[in-house]
């Protein structure tokens, strides 16, 4: 059922990725460990354990998957290349010891969880609308399974089974069992991947209970209504992406996982017909998804308000996992674009450059005059949040990258993402590896050198994004013709090694307009370059608002490089204009020419890559521009 | 200070608003008092009084306050002219049987919330934040002056100055006082309202202090930030509507009340600043007001979500106060016309034609395949909410309406609604009486007819709204000249009984834009008609998406009277299109061309009025149409 499958060997050795996840392991992850004893992670489990008085910090059930999200960073850091010695020492030891807590806390017959051993120790798997009993221990089961891929250690892994056999034991339509769903899904492809490490099939069989029992209404109306947490239709029945938007793509990346393992090509079809309403209808040109502050949910199809934007942080890295497993089992090169595109926009941005501060919340647009209403972090990147589900998962993914590069199938090595590495997979006949070397996203020259490999043909596929009209490949120097085909730019030859391949990508600056069913970008244009998103801030445009400047889409727009205050970046010059105010006094509706606005001065804008924002400066930013 | 005072006498008699009226005296007033019942407020205040044992129902603090506004729609109705006896009689019993519960509940010091009383006996004045105590207080004394003034029944009138007296006694920085304010402004006009009824200055003093001490971070950061309940900055200094805008609102109606009675400049300034920011770049073109569904709050300057869009029901009424009021300190007509829009859309589109629905949040679109997301009546009009502030709010300024349309000063009478009635107010020389007779807003045409008056000359102001280009005026059939200025047209003679004036307002459907820094209606417009904004929903549109209609903005606009399921209506009817869908297969962004819409399909639109929408079919509906 499976198109493709994961590398054998990836490391990402140098360029711009490497700098992100320099960041990540030497600031996001040491930091860390720091913030979860601050916030009370490390006290409530010690509270669990017994071995502290006090009070149980902070009223939200989950923070034990802050900590587990933050193990399963540490596994996949443990792999880094450029890991010294000193900080694994380091990590090592955290890692041992957090090992050692969760046991101690783990009770005789495998249940494990801080916040209802203390606060509601009778209450077991009662709350699941909200209890984030199962995805706690999904989370648990992640770590785990990573430790012990990346390491072998089998410490965590024997922790996480008892919880999952607990689970085994506890959930289903028997006699004495609850049958019941989380409230937030993620167990489900926990159990998928635990299942896979160990080979015992009653997780998976636990996993495609979960599935089934879904949509039920087993978890009630709850404060959103059924839509919120995916109760209101069966998976299989399910025509669109509804609900909180973490929810329904943990969901989705766990139907997408008990598809593989089972065959069933019905959950395929719902998870290929949720993907593609959400796609169409209900995504951000970042990649992000969400549109309701209220109930970080999707909206209704083409609402996609550009200052409420909810796109948490944490909903692009479910995008994101969700696109990687849809591209392995279709081969489909969209969900590749898709995952660049979350990448590079509405994840990345959820991290400051300098990795010490998260935005939960990435709007595409910050009106000039913003007032805060009182959220954690809102608008703005902060070191940590009382609900810190994201700063962890930030770090989980960047650690774990190495493995969203590069895929393979019997016949062929597929790179979908341009990151400086090496990465080897099976093709028929023997193992081959590839040495990557690119600036991109900045420089569209991409250099794959064949390191290794059998002798027989075997097929290169290399993906060439939607927006990369005019690609060039050459081999040893010499130009291949054909193109890419449904994004993929295939080469089926006998390879030696030394073998050079260049896929140039064009990354002339463009303008993007969006479908005109989506209200709020209408008239308007986005700058993208390559994989990115560009934006304007107000620090860059002397103290004009950002809601006056314009656009001139007639004119040329320029790509320079940048060493400042963003680090190495390109910025993006256009030619627009600053607009005046329209005549009419106090009331902003009228004729056409009521409202028109007067002579506009022109201005030169300067646009810098989504990622980037709010680095500078607190102050206006916007993706959408007025196009004149 | 004040430019224009009260009318003297006031009777709707006919016309559109006699039949709203009708509803609210036939349907809404009569059902509101079952509805009162079955949400358990009654039984709440029976608790209070030791009549009954069981629980308090609903958790929100602010329950009584549901009774107080509905008793206050009580005593205005009591003055409507076609209340028939059996229902007078009725409602005066219900107001007796109310009066004498809340005289048992009310404590010997004077303090009364069931509230407190029942689930917090020992928390007075305490929770200041979220208690809503003196909110509710506030709305008994509105209620009690609204009672005395229509019946001069005086027992609400000697609850509500008990209530008055102990807050008197318990705020302000003597020793053992209070320093606080509420969270939710209503008690500051509420005492002034008090003080002019009863000439006990204590109260005026209060609402003073109340208005003095608001901005210095009394209430906290609660969980919305300062900006919420209008404590981030003392009144005078503020620069910009803030935070819920009910709240705000109710604010303001209180602060411009201190002005009036006080004479302070500094707060009349505060409340003009306030206004004109919030009309200019955070009002919606219905007069609707509030941008956020979670804190039900203002959004940033031009940030007016149409799917999003709150514009909470009793936002508008409160908008619609605030207004009145500043006509009557200015004289200034946008306040008039602002109040007009506001009655005439964001308000009157909060129940339904039936009179037996009402609805929360006023959306100006409703996307096709909208799910609702758990709220009270999110979307669609139900008999009651749990947080039920609305209804009896619409109740009490349907059932108070007459009071809004004819102001006067020295020298003349201002009427500035059009509504058919009889209305008196005094000039120099003495009262003069008009006769007003008009199908405004259907019909343009506008009869005064003078009945009684001085023998002195007197001038006749009648506002002339800004939409109107070309307005015509006769006296005794002959043509007047001169036209509007700043809004009014004013005409001085000497009037004799029988004179008969004829305003006529032109009603040709027309097409409204936006202030170009409103991206959210960027290349749209709205279709109007005299004071009403016009939609399109669903159900008049054969099945067609509306997300996919576009208007053509260079074609005639036809009205038509129609007298359907809607009742007596002029619809507006358009030429526009349904637009194809764009080649662009699973991506909405790209290139102008890779998203344009394939050739268009032409179709008629049909309009109807804003207030009416959702009467007839839930479904997909929208002010701001796309033009081409």
């Amino acid at each position: 059922a499976v198109r493709l499958r994961p590398a054998t060997g990836a490391l990402i050795t140098g360029g711009f990725w490497a700098g992100r996840r320099a960041v990540n392991r030497d600031v996001c992850v040491p930091e860390g460990w720091d913030r979860l004893h601050e916030a009370g992670n490390f006290h409530n489990l010690e509270l669990a354990a017994a071995r502290v008085t006090g009070d149980y910090v902070n009223d939200l059930p989950f923070l034990d998957s802050d900590l587990y999200k933050w193990l399963e960073a540490v596994a996949w850091t443990l792999d880094d290349p450029d890991l010294g010695s000193g900080p694994a020492d380091q990590l090592l030891r955290r890692l041992a010891e957090s090992t050692e807590l969760l046991g101690a806390v783990q009770q005789e017959d495998g249940y494990l969880n801080s916040h209802f051993q203390v606060r509601f120790p009778g209450e077991r798997f009662v709350q699941l609308p909200w209890g984030h009993e199962l995805y706690c221990a999904g989370h648990l089961i992640q770590a785990a399974v990573a430790l012990h891929r990346s390491t072998g250690e089998d410490g965590l892994l024997a922790i996480g089974r008892r919880v999952a056999d607990l689970a085994v034991r506890a959930f289903g339509t028997g006699p004495g069992q609850v049958d019941g769903v989380c409230g937030h899904p993620e167990i489900e492809t926990a159990l998928v991947e635990l299942y896979r490490e160990t080979g015992e099939r009653s997780y998976l069989d636990l996993a495609v209970y979960f599935v089934d029992r879904r949509g039920h209404g087993l978890l009630g109306d709850g404060r959103f209504g059924r839509h919120y947490w995916q109760d209101h239709t069966p998976v299989r029945d399910t025509l669109t992406a509804e609900g909180h938007s973490v929810r329904q793509l943990y969901l989705l990346a766990g139907v997408a996982d008990v598809y593989v393992e089972t065959g069933d090509a019905t959950l395929l079809a719902a998870v290929e017909r949720v993907w593609s309403e959400m796609v169409a209808t209900k995504t951000y040109l970042t990649g992000g998804i969400g549109s309701h502050h209220r109930d970080e949910a999707f909206g209704d199809p083409y609402e996609l308000p550009n200052e409420r934007s909810y796109c948490e942080t944490c909903a692009a890295i479910a995008s994101i996992h969700l696109s990687w497993r849809m591209l392995m089992i279709t081969g489909e090169a969209k969900y590749a674009d898709l995952l660049e595109r979350t990448l590079y926009n509405g994840f990345l941005a959820g991290l400051s450059l300098d990795g010490k501060r998260y935005i939960y919340a990435n709007p595409l647009q910050v009106r000039d005059g913003h007032v805060a209403s009182g959220d954690d972090g809102d608008y703005v990147r902060v070191p940590w949040f009382r609900c810190a589900c994201c700063p962890p998962n930030v770090m989980r993914l960047l650690a774990s990258l190495e493995h969203y590069v590069l895929l393979s199938d019997e016949g062929s090595l597929a790179l979908h993402q341009f990151m400086t590495g090496t990465y080897s997979a099976e093709v028929a006949g023997g193992e081959a590896r590839l040495a990557v070397t690119t600036d991109y996203p900045w420089d569209g020259a991409v250099r794959i050198r064949v390191e290794d490999g059998p002798d027989a043909p075997w097929t290169l596929a290399l993906r060439v994004p939607g927006w990369a009209e005019g690609a060039g490949l050459t081999v040893n120097g010499t130009a291949v013709g054909g193109g890419a085909l449904d994004g993929w730019w295939r080469v089926e030859r006998s390879w030696a090694a030394g073998d050079e391949v260049l896929l140039t990508l064009p990354l002339e600056p463009r303008l993007t307009a969006a479908d005109p069913r989506l209200d709020v970008d209408r008239g308007c244009v986005a700058l993208e370059r390559g994989p990115l998103v560009y934006c304007l801030e107000g620090v860059d445009h002397d103290g004009h608002r950002l809601d006056d400047l314009v656009l001139a889409a007639d004119q040329p727009l320029v790509s320079a490089a940048e060493d400042g205050e963003l680090g190495p970046v390109v910025v993006v010059r256009a030619t627009g204009a600053v607009r005046g105010r329209p005549a009419a006094a106090w009331w902003p509706y009228g004729s056409a020419a009521a409202v028109a606005a007067p002579a506009a001065e022109p201005a030169a804008l300067t646009a810098v890559p989504y990622f980037t924002w709010g680095n500078r400066a607190e102050g206006a930013m916007r993706v959408w521009v007025p196009s004149a």
